[in-house]
């Protein structure tokens, strides 16, 4: 099966489109898993276990690993998620981009050394880039179109031939990268007028959406504005928000209550569609 | 002193614009070194010993060593240069983009963990995924601009208000994000004609410059379109003809003679401007 038919089958068995972010900070790992050597992989397999028949996805951003020397915490933690929870599939947060024989060994990266389902591409150096991982067609390949930040604006909405750049992206995306169906792109919730305007230039790609919850996104107008004609075709990411609902013994938890609650707020406003 | 500085002596000591690009394929490391546990570092700290007084810069490539779980070899090559060849800029090839506090571990992992004194990065994100680089003043931001690919024209060569997209990214990278003087642009070596285009919108600022060798940029066209009014600000970036110039024992010796030959044309080509 291919991500996005795993992705498909998770939205409805967990009746969820919340994806957990992974995005551990050392520094807020709680006190009694801090001193352990891997810390990291302890924390971040715990939130997994408690959330995982909430969430449609989880999403390890590979940075948050990286700046800790911890790629093999990485690697344990998505090996986990595959024998513990096979049906959640697993998007690798790299966003990564290079041409020719590099775009390979990132593609190697991603889908081999770390076994990701799916991983966030920049598609700013064009479509030879992507081409190494479009053509491994059981995975996820997953687009930067118009990201969650402020600084979004300098470079995805200059205006081209008369509408912002992350559409002729998101046209892009549909009409010649999506050949074998295995696109999504991403798109930020602080900006919902975007997310529609993608919305309809996509039909029912999926849609990766972060910044619900830590940056301040809004759900019932992500859900509204995003949504396919299915009620489905959105990942909504949630990191911040649940990894660190509690400080204290109790994270995992506080994070599943914060995950049901989520997933019940994404839903509520799904039956308003 | 900072980035720019150093790479400003380096062109001058070593009377070079060449940098060598360090992207190790394990099955094209000599056969005498491919079965050491640290046979990429062997390799590549060889290629630099032979170099190092040809080049004004190394440009380790980090995905050729994450697909290959070599993290720790990258740390080791980049501290061997620092050690032996302290006056040589390293330049991590890494073209990370990401959003706040994921910026900030990007930017650990270039500049703390790997002790990069560059790093390439994507701007796709705008200038707020930027802050975190160029807020450390003495290390250098490299930004994507106009890569060497074919399919660089299917994004960066979009028109926006009549001139391409990478011109814009040229000018914010001017008018916004080298407030400390710390930017530099890629653009790739098979286009001449917007090397020339770059050039003339950003002054003196240092571009990186890779596609000659073995994707067949011309040497002569590079420098007459894309040197500053000093005859300098290139960083002429040369990786497949210099590190696998021979397969066999002799393959230091082998990339020191191509390096040498590619000094050669790049200064014999300046004299001519």
């Amino acid at each position: 099966m291919g991500f996005l038919q795993r992705l498909s089958a998770a939205w409805r068995r967990n009746d969820s489109l919340l994806c957990v972010g992974l995005d551990p900070e050392p520094e807020r790992i709680p006190r009694h898993l801090r001193d352990r050597s891997d810390a990291i992989f302890q924390f971040c397999s715990r939130i997994v276990d408690t959330t995982a028949d909430l969430v449609c996805a989880f999403k390890p951003q590979i940075a948050h690993f990286a700046a800790n020397r911890a790629e093999a915490q990485l690697e344990d933690l998505i090996a986990h998620i595959h024998r513990r929870h096979p049906d959640i599939p697993v998007i690798l947060d790299a966003k990564r981009g290079d041409i020719g024989s590099t775009a390979s060994h990132y593609m190697h990266e991603a889908f081999d050394r770390y076994g990701a389902d799916a991983v966030t591409l920049n598609p700013y150096l064009g479509g030879d880039a992507l081409e190494p991982f479009l053509e491994r067609r059981e995975r996820g390949v997953i687009l930067l179109c118009r990201t969650s930040n402020p600084g979004a604006r300098d470079v995805q909405d200059l205006p081209v031939e008369g509408r912002p750049l992350y559409l002729h992206i998101a046209e892009q995306a549909c009409r010649r990268w999506n050949r074998h169906g295995n696109c999504a792109l991403v798109v930020g919730a602080t900006y919902p007028d975007e997310l529609a305007r993608v919305r309809g230039t996509v039909g029912s790609m999926p849609l990766l959406v972060p910044g619900i919850g830590a940056q301040g996104g809004d759900i019932e107008a992500v859900v509204r504005n995003g949504c396919d004609d299915h009620q489905e075709g959105l990942i909504i990411s949630s990191s911040r928000a649940v990894l660190y609902a509690s400080d204290g013994e109790d994270f995992a938890a506080a994070a599943r209550t914060i995950a049901l609650r989520t997933r019940e707020a994404i839903n509520a406003a799904r039956r308003e569609c």
